[in-house]
């Protein structure tokens, strides 16, 4: 009886409340006149097998599943060969005929479907927008497809996960943030960008970078120094360091968005670059140098395209205090949330066993503040661009 | 005695704490290879003449004092002729020798000089610079001239109205966000930047867009769309719009910074641009829409250069749930917060006898829900910029 109650709200599912009147435009057909990638059709195939499952199963009279790779932490762990956080092979299955899966699993088939549907169309969408596209109430009844986004964004991790595939390749972009100057030339949807002519602004790095929108085609830069914020970033433009020391800078407005760790990681990659990352030294800093270099733990399975296991922090060191004589008026006091980070960090793996590191953090605690990256300007204006970034090049003296 | 005191305390501020042994390369004259415009001369001079005032009252034996304009809601009114919220004349007192008064009279000269430094030497900073820059501590104390970023911003506020200027004059820079795309070609910093070669990234707009570092070269564009979100503006650019349009494409990520503000108000005057202004059906939007239009209120003194009181909202409206037949499962419940701003916003003055606006301001508190302009997707993933942008543009239905 609960089964056959579940089963035909399944249905209902499928169909639109009759206001969303124009909803009907989405099904129209557009294959025609869209350029399909390869990838694309891959993960397409990968989509519609998740929705033949279901049909499968019936005509085998088994109940229909699947099987979804757990996103915990107890499912996740630091790979020391490929030097990347990475997740394990457990999974769980969510069950169709099961009252308290059968929600979830009725989600995540929508939200299959409607990446399906972004994909024939060759459009773009946000979290956000996928969220409002799929939303509906479902006729006859005062039941949403989801109540809140916050209901949405876990079950979009989880069709990434059960597909193997990055968001992005399901036509969905995130914010926005970050800029790029430097000595590369792309291809960015058909656009010629020169990135050593994009004056004080810059080019707004994209949040979707994958190669059917973004094909390096130039690049004379020796290595890319990403720094953490927009107002260092200003810095550094203006005083062409990028001209001066041939090479790519870009920020990500703090922690970096997808976009910008990815389009790292594919420099990285592809034009064989040396990413330095300038950042704060204080706990924050780190983890931003943590999540650039091996992954994020929440968002493990993704790391494979996005980690960059050899970046290199050129960030400001415990060290510095003394030896660029910095005046006391600049060091801001660690509170108890920093210590407890500082030692969290301490304790990630591809940390444990860095003696650098261990050094650092521990004389970070010792000192027992923190410096920001602009506390060199109580030095001079340039002193991070002109002395500073130069002599830790130069020396080679960074962690990584 | 107690004014002896603060005068010789006065006199130590000029020097600096040992440790910052490096200070002294900051006050090596640059001028000679520094190309200072005619504006930035004359922002030169006042700062100059500013000092200067303490050197004549000394002459004079009278107590060295600065005139400031009071920032604040008694001293900000609405100008119905010029369409903005403008200061008015009301001044407060700040004297050297007044024991409460004599430490922000320091700083003031401080952020004057730090800021006379930066127009010098060819470069900017952002605020947060400029507090690293100034602050130290005064050799012989415990003192340091600023304790908190938040002690410095206001003085920076304060020599900002004080000179009548922006603080983009006196060389300091906001954090930058927001990108553009469209039909316009501009010089930044002597490089070409074609706006409709700029790919799914954009060009990421400066927060400093004066004409010393902005040219606009050559428009085709016909109207400014700025958009609130940058997920949006990524919607509007794929779908080419500003191309099948003839626009520029903005967005400002949320409350849009100053340097985009800035550019708008600049495309409008000197490009002679309507700002079309596409926001969300809530207490928010209309805010932003308000900033965007009349000037903030803590802020009043730069409306002049910033506030743009022909921009046009054609953001979602309040209408548009019936209209475009929207499903129930879109709207967002107002809250109390939402209702009070709502209502403060119904009685700006700019708002308060404007009928379609108390009309609409009205019928959202009636329905007691907003809509996002991603709600749209809910039609169709393009129904914002293939159907309601363009249906409203051709019926010229919008607010101002």
């Amino acid at each position: 009886m609960a089964k056959k109650r579940v089963a035909s709200r399944k249905k209902k599912v499928v169909k639109q409340s009759n206001r969303g009147g124009a909803k009907k435009t989405k099904t129209k057909s557009p294959r025609a006149s869209v350029k399909v990638s390869t990838k694309e059709r891959k993960t397409l195939a990968e989509l519609i097998t998740m929705a033949d499952q279901v049909v499968h199963a019936a005509g085998r009279r088994r109940d229909p599943h699947l099987d979804i790779p757990t996103r915990s932490l107890s499912n996740v762990k630091f790979n020391r060969r490929k030097r990347f956080i990475e997740m394990g092979k457990n999974t769980n299955r969510r069950m169709l005929f099961n009252l308290s899966q059968a929600k979830s699993y009725m989600q995540t088939m929508l939200v299959g479907s409607g990446c399906k549907q972004l994909i024939e169309q060759g459009k773009n969408t946000s979290i956000r927008g996928l969220y409002y596209m799929l939303k509906h109430t479902i006729e006859g009844t005062k039941e949403n497809t989801f109540e809140e986004q916050s209901d949405c964004d876990p079950v979009i991790e989880d069709v990434e996960v059960l597909l193997g595939t990055l968001r992005e390749e399901l036509h969905l972009y995130a914010d926005k943030r970050g800029e790029m100057v430097g000595n590369l030339q792309l291809e960015d949807n058909g656009d010629l960008i020169d990135c050593a002519r994009m004056g004080s602004g810059g080019y707004g790095i994209p949040s979707i970078v994958e190669p059917n929108v973004i094909n390096f085609k130039k690049c004379t830069a020796k290595f890319v120094l990403h720094v953490e914020k927009g107002t260092v970033w200003q810095r550094f433009n203006e005083d062409k360091f990028w001209k001066k020391h041939n090479c790519i800078l870009t920020h990500g407005a703090g922690q970096p968005p997808r976009g910008v760790r990815r389009l790292l990681n594919r420099m990285h990659n592809e034009l064989n670059l040396p990413i330095f990352c300038l950042l704060d030294n204080d706990p924050w800093g780190y983890y931003i140098y943590s999540v650039i270099k091996q992954g994020s733990i929440n968002l493990a399975y993704e790391s494979q395209r996005m980690a960059i296991p050899k970046a290199r922090f050129i960030g400001l060191r415990s060290k510095d205090y003394d030896r660029c004589k910095l005046s006391p008026s600049v060091r801001i006091d660690l509170n108890d949330n920093d210590r407890k980070r500082a030692r969290q960090i301490a304790g990630y793996p591809w940390f444990e066993h860095k003696k650098a590191w261990q050094k650092e953090i521990n004389m970070m605690l010792k000192n027992d503040f923190k410096l920001e990256v602009e506390a060199l300007i109580s030095k001079d204006i340039s002193y991070v661009t002109e002395q500073y970034v130069p002599d830790r090049l130069k020396d080679g003296d960074w962690l990584d």
